[in-house]
């Protein structure tokens, strides 16, 4: 069921280590304070961005306490809650219940690759059990399965689902998926530095990005000028995070390079966890120079 | 270089035959004035849509005259000229000069799987000769070739290179031509039923298409809609088209359900030539009632 | 390093579950039995196939322990043990040590897609404290990461790796594999029903093969021809591994096909658990067809 | 209908060019005898490796014209003669059967994307017209459409298909088409030195393959080794070929490494027609490294 305050920039955070890559747990309430201060409108914790799968049952539960703890009633807390079952999935959501976030993210199973009748039925059992209401989360490039759009549409009519992340990098899906259920959920657009403008203009409410942390206030402003007829604004300002992203996703593997994009704002980014390695110092050089080339840094600071 | 001239709804047209599979010279004239009075702002013959790989080099000629005589100067006239070699394109390309076509639209070679200095290297050999300025055409899935973004951005600085029609069904890559070249050439989409309203959002003039010729006035009005800011018309047309289209693209092979659907609306489809077959029985009744759903044509008149 | 007699048919087993999604342990050890008969080389337990995913720590444990029990020296076992992390791999593998299975399966981390040296950082990681021989696993239509050659070949250097087994449906991938590595490490190719005899020709062991279990004897008589050089045997024998395998994978979600199939042969198949269903009446009925139709069952018995 | 003399080794011959662009006729006939010297079964001319789309008609009559009367009984010549059309693909059908081939290979339409039946029924009319057993032809990185295994089948059955070459890079197809028709007819498999010898051993009675014009008599020796049961020797080989083809594949545009290869080993090569550029300097070189390091070329002779 849509609620229509449930719309705008939610950044997905990504989880600050410490050196030692124990939990950086004041570093994460600096994080979220961070985006918060930039005019954010929601956050997601707990997503790809933020590592999930390196997470202890007893960190991921300090993750939704911190994080809500330092949005203090600022802007909701989207929690992700995915399982390979749908009791899994159902103890992590009660985790981000308990903590006092406000809607949980679900992505299908990974690894299994359902058919559209077993993902229904996975989110069924879900549904009926949730303390919260429920974002339904597309991204195939990991979890090797797709939604298709007749089963979203099936899912769009049970009242607790509020909405949609659709991240399958596919406009023809995305597009449909807008244009059959934006009446009735929110959807939410991934990869916003491709897909942002396009899907805010078809019908979109926003976007879940993890390169919010890095843009700030312009990530916003690209939200508004998009969304408040500014085109050319929104052009310029979606063509400046295309240019971003296209040296992110190039440099070593999501979301080393965001945290060591943040590490030179002087925002909290530090180690990736295993597997992930973090930067190295080349990539680190490279990754400078399109942020001071972008205006984001400044050429003395760096 | 960019003509702000150039710029709304290209249908590309099909070529009416006769029964004996003769060309239709008299409907192909009738066709043109139908979708003029419609409101286009311009037409493209002889490319996919037109069964462009049947034709002799006489029809063709005839192709171009009939089409230039029906538009009669109302609008501007975009011939399909693509060749395997620069020679073959050249040739095509004054054929279209001759009968008096304004614009030139050439594909990468097809089959020879060319690299990017090679397909380079073709369109300077093209533009060093054009008597017409040139608008590139990418259709990798029939070419089996593509353009990639920084062959565009090179190309685009040709002062007769006058704009892109780009059919990759891959928004990454037609977002990204648009931003990169937006200022110096005009970029159309191809499938406007699921790409029309975001490439235009993004920054394209408009689109070629080849639905146009059934939907009439209602592309033109999405066009208007999604240039002026009336976004809520241009979504609600934009779903329209896609459940037309996917209702297209499921029946046969292209374009004979286009010209099974302008049978349907009274206009001049006719059959289609080797080695594509016309719809059957059974698929024109299908297409007959997706068209009444839609209200293209009226349930008595069916 | 090369442990020549690690080689043959190794069927990768179903786990039988009680109708009430109980770990059904006699049948588990019903099953290993049955295959051993068939004259298998190896089994391999606690895969996909084996719906590794829905088993708890304490149930993957019995599985070992039951299917090293039930093979009793007559066949070593080889342990799914992957993780996404180093860590969760290590305790997997450790657990399979402690039952008595012989060798440890282990994929790249699935989910997070790692780049090549964040694969093979990964291996060195378990290499380096594992007490069993590796053999790798390339899976990416679940892990949605692929091996390249290159880093196999680093692997094969290694002492502690035994084989690979190689599901990427790619014969470029998997021949090259053979090819640069057979002198060094085992190489089984997955999916069988299509890959069997032109990996065996190419210089593979073996293969690791869910269907083993239904074909039975069938397939250890098709392994020997195909080593033995009897090709028009191997070839007769391969095309009815590919008859069978197409229905199979036309039904349902793997392994839910497998396991119904085992049903009809009187072997412990059993219920799967969520998120995937098991084959609904219809499914079963035609499957039936197919196995009658293949001499799999006959007709009396069904 | 199968013929059971057409197998074996069937080069695919580039077209030599004089430095003019013209055709090297007496080029054309010195390479033929070369190949043949080699000991190959026959010959393949007029294919995508001959850059069959810069010929003129007059230069395809010629090129069929030489290569018969270079091959003069030793081996038969396979013509290639697709088209868009039937009737296109007839007329080069009955140029090559006026110059004395044997074979016509024809592949689908290219550019158009037919369906199956619209395969099927371009087929059957070529099919029952043509003076020339046709070998069909598979090549759909280049026609941007593939046979499936059905429509393959039911052409299997008209007396005047007398084999495929299938060059889709997919072992499911290629093995499956192997399977279900190398009773009927002659399968010959692309791509030989990735598919060769799995090709061979699964039930192909041959490959085309441009590669062989380099490897010479090595290429003989493969097919000889893997069809009559030595398989270390032809695994040893196939490691061969791959390593060259993968020098070659990497180096500009196909065919121009081979030409370029040709050149390195004194046979005719050439240079290429537009829009494909010959290898540069630094290619040669390169080139070179790779063929002294296969011993196809000598130290001192580079």
């Amino acid at each position: 069921m849509k609620d229509d305050s449930f719309r705008g920039v939610y950044p997905a955070l990504t989880t600050p280590f410490r050196p030692d890559l124990s939990l950086d747990v004041e570093g994460y309430a600096r994080l979220t304070d961070a985006v918060i201060r930039d005019g954010v409108h929601g956050i997601v914790v707990n997503g790809c961005t933020g590592e999930s799968w390196s997470l202890t049952a007893e960190e991921r539960k300090t993750v939704f306490e911190t994080a809500v703890k330092a949005a203090a009633g600022r802007v909701p807390v989207v929690a992700g809650a995915s399982g390979q079952s749908a009791a899994e999935a159902l103890a992590k959501i009660r985790q981000a219940a308990d903590a006092g976030c406000e809607i949980a993210m679900v992505s299908p199973p990974w690894y299994v690759i359902p058919g559209p009748e077993e993902i229904l039925e996975h989110y069924r059992k879900i549904l009926a059990a949730t303390p919260l209401p429920v974002l339904l989360y597309n991204i195939p490039r990991r979890t090797c399965v797709s939604f298709d759009v007749a089963t979203v549409d099936r899912l769009a009519d049970h009242p607790k689902v509020i909405g949609i992340k659709e991240s399958s990098k596919d406009w023809g899906l995305l597009s449909s998926i807008i244009r059959r259920t934006r009446d009735r959920i929110s959807v939410f657009a991934g990869y916003a530095s491709f897909f942002g403008l396009a899907a805010l203009c078809e019908g979109a409410v926003g976007y879940i990005d993890s390169g919010t942390p890095v843009f700030g206030a312009k990530s916003v402003a690209f939200h508004k000028a998009a969304t408040t007829g500014d085109l050319e604004t929104a052009r310029a300002l979606q063509a400046d995070m295309e240019r971003m992203l296209a040296a992110y996703f190039g440099l070593g593997t999501f979301p080393a390079s965001i945290k060591a994009a943040l590490d030179l704002l002087g925002r909290p980014g530090g180690p990736t966890r295993d597997p992930i390695r973090p930067l190295d110092d080349a990539q680190r050089a490279s990754l400078r120079k399109v942020m001071m080339a972008s205006g984001l840094i400044e050429q003395r600071a760096a």
